[in-house]
């Protein structure tokens, strides 16, 4: 299956190649693929900032390739290159609040770089942990698409319906996706009749770039609006709901994109099992409950305008991207490192205590 | 407040003068205001079918004098204008399925049909008819706001933040609105201190038609992608939903705009209280219970496209555009004749018996 799994990697949104970091702009798809070059933190920031690229692992990686480019910029200009690094950390690590992925992958590469020793190359030592880090990430979605596939298989022989929500493919990961990941997988071994996928307004992420994968790829994908969710689980036989996470807090409750709190609900209230899947590095123990994750408010003209037409009168408009999903209506959470069903406080940090499988 | 609640009828959706049916098109709202002349039934029965007129009553009142355009037609025609006639009903009928209202206008253009006497002038009889229907759908609201806000009074003496779902207001009914009737005047009243408004995807309703008519007026509203309506229970004080109906069956099931189920379920979990504002037109005591109720699938590409704009790829949509809230999670109807809290068949039933308040 391992085989099988990295066969389905078709689509890669971050490469870096020739010391620069390239990212598929994802604001422009699925009908332009246009690919942009960064070889400096701010720009990187930028990119993360404006949506070139999302999905916290994804993030994750470009912030870390996004803190080497700036290494280097501050290598080369001399001077105390360390203090002038400080910030890049900064700009990175403001770009976006929400997603754990980012500052988890700063942190690491504060890590790398407080672990030089004399005589290494800075430069060398942290484009090898960015390319850890990444690939690490791959790993990840390796190791979660078949933990996931257990679950599904474990619960339900036939095939079934699942519903997933926003982008959680190869375009939000390192490598074929987290949700999708194991929507992949569980399509490959014959266990997944249908995908569904919400629109994800505002930016359309369901859309454009999860019915765009599953398509490409010949699985049987349709989107739908967000808001009849309630209804597919009611006449759809939906058996699974599939998401992603932001981040999620030390006892289970996960932040995710706006729209998957009231999925858990309806989850609950129709009986239908609902599965989170993100890396270790999206789990913050910092932080007790997901009432102390930060949640982004982006500007409320994005629900105003779609591809640049404006679709509303000039009205005030909330836009919360992401939202809490509490613990207790998720049945199990998916890492790299193993599942935790009924989340809570003691098996997250159980959870957290293990080796790395990778 | 009768006095206060008629004059914020600002914005009218039908008008009939000169013989002729003209109907603002809400598709092009609130960019542009176009009006459009129909002189026949079928004319008005594509109107219906795409969109130029929406929501259930006034739907209903346009079917009415859809049926008079089509009567005056026949009469010109000479011959069986009572046969041919009945193509007229059919082709109105049929224009959405839905709504409970389009079949009760037509059914009592029918009865009125039947009742003439010799010597009537079937024309003049079935435009007084039809102006009934219309004036009546307008008494209906006011009786229903004031209904809705006596129920609001009743739960809760602070001002409070609402939230509702597509267009129930003028552009909807005859009058100023169903559920958005009832806001309006608990607005005027001191009782709302702020309405919240789900876009409405596909079509756009809440953000196009709701916000347009709430802003005009000065009543603070904010738009907000639907699926962050769990959100919003949960961070905005919401303390009613308050939305419309399409058509309730005898137990008190209720078919209304996708997402409305959703929406339930969701103020089930929250402790937020659901009312559903419908005149007793949309009730059909015919359907024993939601499941009977048909609804409408529109095109998937309305997904795939906003205002002409292709914003998705070529990949499969579900566009179910009613859902079904089940009468166990609705905490009251209020109609014109009266409300019914925790609805079910015995207490619509009586409800039915009550003589017409207007």
């Amino acid at each position: 299956m391992r085989d099988r799994l990295l066969a389905a990697e078709k689509v890669r949104a971050i490469d870096w190649r020739d010391g620069a970091l390239h990212l598929l702009d994802q604001r422009a798809l699925p009908f332009e693929e246009t690919w942009l070059s960064y070889t400096d933190a701010a720009g990187v920031a930028e990119a993360i900032r404006s949506m070139v690229v999302r999905g916290a692992p994804a993030i994750g990686i470009s912030a870390a390739y996004g803190l080497l480019l700036g290494l280097r910029q501050r290598l080369a200009a001399g001077g105390d290159w360390r203090a002038a690094l400080e910030a890049d950390f900064i700009v990175l690590g403001e770009s976006r609040p929400t997603g754990g992925n980012l500052a988890w992958a700063l942190s690491r590469m504060r890590d790398r770089l407080q672990r030089l020793k004399d005589g290494d190359d800075p430069s060398q030592v942290l484009e090898t942990e960015a390319l850890a880090i990444h690939e690490s990430d791959r790993e990840a979605n390796l190791n979660m698409a078949q933990l996931g596939m257990e679950l599904i298989r474990k619960y339900q022989g036939s095939e079934q319906a699942v519903l997933t929500h926003c982008n959680t493919g190869a375009l939000a990961t390192g490598g074929f996706g987290t949700a999708l990941g194991v929507i992949r997988g569980a399509w490959l071994d014959g266990m997944i009749e249908h995908v569904y996928v919400g629109e994800t307004r505002p930016w359309l992420q369901g859309t454009r770039l999860t019915a765009w994968e599953l398509a490409n790829e010949g699985i049987p994908v349709t989107i739908n609006a967000d808001s009849a969710a309630a209804h597919l689980m009611k006449t759809k036989g939906i058996t699974w709901v599939i998401v992603g996470a932001d981040r999620i807090a030390a006892n289970g409750d996960v932040a995710n994109k706006i729209g998957t709190y009231q999925l858990a609900v309806n989850a609950m209230h129709h009986g239908v099992r609902f599965m989170v899947v993100a890396p270790s590095s999206t789990i913050d123990l910092a932080l007790a409950s997901g009432d102390e994750i930060p949640l982004e408010e982006r500007d409320g003209a994005e629900l105003l305008e779609v591809a640049g037409h404006r679709i509303g009168p000039d009205v005030d408009a909330f836009n919360p991207v992401f939202d809490v999903t509490p613990a207790d209506l998720i049945d199990v959470i998916v890492t790299e490192k193993g599942i935790v069903e009924r989340p809570d406080t003691a098996k997250l940090a159980q959870l957290m205590c293990r080796k790395r499988l990778h």
